[in-house]
């Protein structure tokens, strides 16, 4: 992998990776002139014991463009420069113009609850200069390269102190509120493990304080004995259905041995997960024949420095639909009590999708 | 307050409230002419530690019906019942024909992870006859009446035993998925506190531990001070922007002194709080003058038979919209990770509903 990291005019940092050298680029664009100016603070929430980040600017971000312009394309004119480069890169990561958390945030208000500075990072990552390509259209090379990307970016926020979780995310389609439908994704990067990884982390620890081995591992082999919810088996990766489903088109995608984080991935690991990752992709892309929305979070180890065996790499897809028609609306049991209530079984809709016949084949 | 007590032809139940008396009717009827089937039941999650509920016949359920047919509407015409008898009634509940959570479920399926009947309670409540009247369009009286019908449902439901947690909410809105447009909302009634409350009463108890006092009704407290986030502030009620919103137009409204449930609620504790939700509700109607999707959550204390002085009766809206034209997306912050990130200040948004003017003379 060749990675070539230059500055922005407005201060913010742009890598560019490859799997070949890449061509020496003079300057990284940015559509925005004016420096910097993120200053977002964290309240805390004492009824929900939990952070919230209030970002006041970033009603004005950027929202559907007209199709004449688009911020994540190559510049083609430096009078309207993008946020990239033209080059013989394939994949960018800048940072967020319009971050929810920055690492230069500071004196945050004074009021009724505690407050603090909204110390994290947000990176925008663009997975091809292709404005017309998808995750799932990309090929096998890039799809581990990407894997490969996630690793550098949790290594750097790694090294860089103050950072405990990095959440590697795609928000795909304009049903789950994607403003920009060039392929891109999202890592969020914490300075705190937030409350969804961190229950998951307490019941891994649990978990593995009763039986000496990963939930995770244990619930992927439980899958592959019963192969009800099966939708790849690798030698090294595997993806399902998970039994207990929240959303009915669920994907659970992973390593099948013990991997707790993207740094972790041996070159073989890392090359079935591509394969997994991709197959699953390109059944949620052929179930309609159409482009297929979803939220795609990948979880990892804290960047604590410390061993986390509990815990294992993996991706949960959350797609918005119940069927070809009709969305799944989260509303009074799931946002108010918090219980997911499902109108099918994990079993049915993962029916769907084994029949979704797909090949890697030349991939 | 008066009650009438029905049973339907598929053997659901069904109340009939009124501050008048009600003549005898003679007869509940269904729009369903088969008995009641349901058999939901309960997976654990083991990842996340909480209980996932699987109703699978509920993708068939009613979903926008042309407008000639509206299920809760009074029945005229005999050979199309819908789920109310004509009559001189106000407020209905009757059981969902559609439950994801049901006393009668037996028998869960045997699985890797652990299963159990999902023994809840799901009711319909239908606010008014009239299918074009709103929540905030009903009279002072009706909703105290409203305040009136939860009280008694938190009761009955708590002296049938096996349940923990009763939780009653309105979605209202295309926006946030609502199926029938008949001004309504729902009860959950639950086997267990689900996660969202079973937090909050974890961080009301340690508050109360350490200060001998409602967080809630501190927190209330500081906002009737500050009055920077204030909608409404009456003798026993109060109304609010919280100042850790994680939706632009959040807002909690409770009794300002300590109550921890409906059935606690004083007559002047409960006329105050009606004029409090309903100010909340005119000033959401006329924000944009034009209806105003939220889903309206109440929290109340567990229906264990235990006192919870920790703990406050109060509704939180969570309204889908950020601005006028746009609405707020749960996405990878807010569903991965379980941080809410807002692009707006709690001051901004409680200024814009403060400039709402709204006149409660005469309601």
């Amino acid at each position: 992998m060749h990675t070539l990291d230059l500055i922005k005019p407005d201060g913010r940092n742009l890598t560019l990776y490859s799997r070949n050298p890449i061509s020496a680029i003079a300057q990284a664009p940015s559509p925005f002139a004016d420096p910097l100016g993120a200053n977002p603070h964290l309240r805390w929430h004492p009824l929900r014991g939990e952070w919230v980040t209030y970002a006041a600017f970033r009603q004005n971000r950027t929202f559907l463009p007209p199709p004449e312009y688009n911020p994540l394309a190559v510049t083609r004119d430096e009078a309207a420069p993008t946020e990239l480069p033209p080059g013989d890169y394939e994949v960018a990561v800048f940072d967020n113009r319009f971050p929810s958390l920055s690492l230069a945030s500071h004196d945050p208000p004074q009021l009724s609850v505690p407050t603090a500075p909204a110390a994290g990072h947000c990176e925008v990552v663009v997975f091809t200069q292709d404005p017309n390509a998808a995750l799932a259209k990309l090929d096998m090379a890039r799809i581990e390269l990407l894997l490969q990307v996630w690793a550098d970016r949790t290594r750097r926020v790694q090294g860089r102190g103050g950072i405990q979780y990095v959440l590697p995310f795609e928000n795909r389609g304009a049903e789950v509120g994607v403003t920009l439908h060039h392929p891109h994704g999202q890592i969020y990067s914490y300075p705190f493990v937030p409350p969804v990884p961190a229950r998951m982390l307490a019941q891994e620890a649990a978990y593995y304080e009763q039986h000496g081995s990963s939930l995770l591992c244990d619930m992927a082999r439980d899958e592959l004995e019963s192969g009800a919810r099966l939708l790849y088996r690798g030698e090294h990766a595997v993806a399902f259905v998970p039994v207990c489903a929240r959303y009915p088109y669920e994907v659970w995608v992973m390593p099948s041995a013990p991997c707790e984080s993207f740094t972790a991935l041996s070159d073989a690991q890392r090359s079935d997960l591509a394969r997994a990752l991709k197959t699953v992709l390109l059944k949620y892309e052929g179930l309609w024949q159409r482009p297929f929305p979803y939220l795609m979070a990948w979880y990892q180890a804290p960047t604590d420095g410390k061993p986390h065996p509990e815990t294992q790499l993996h991706a949960q897809f959350y797609p918005p639909y119940r069927t070809k028609e009709r969305l799944k609306y989260l509303a009074g049991t799931e946002l108010g009590a918090g219980m997911f209530a499902m109108d099918v079984l994990p079993e049915e809709k993962a029916a769907e999708l084994q029949q979704v016949q797909v090949s890697l084949e030349g991939q």
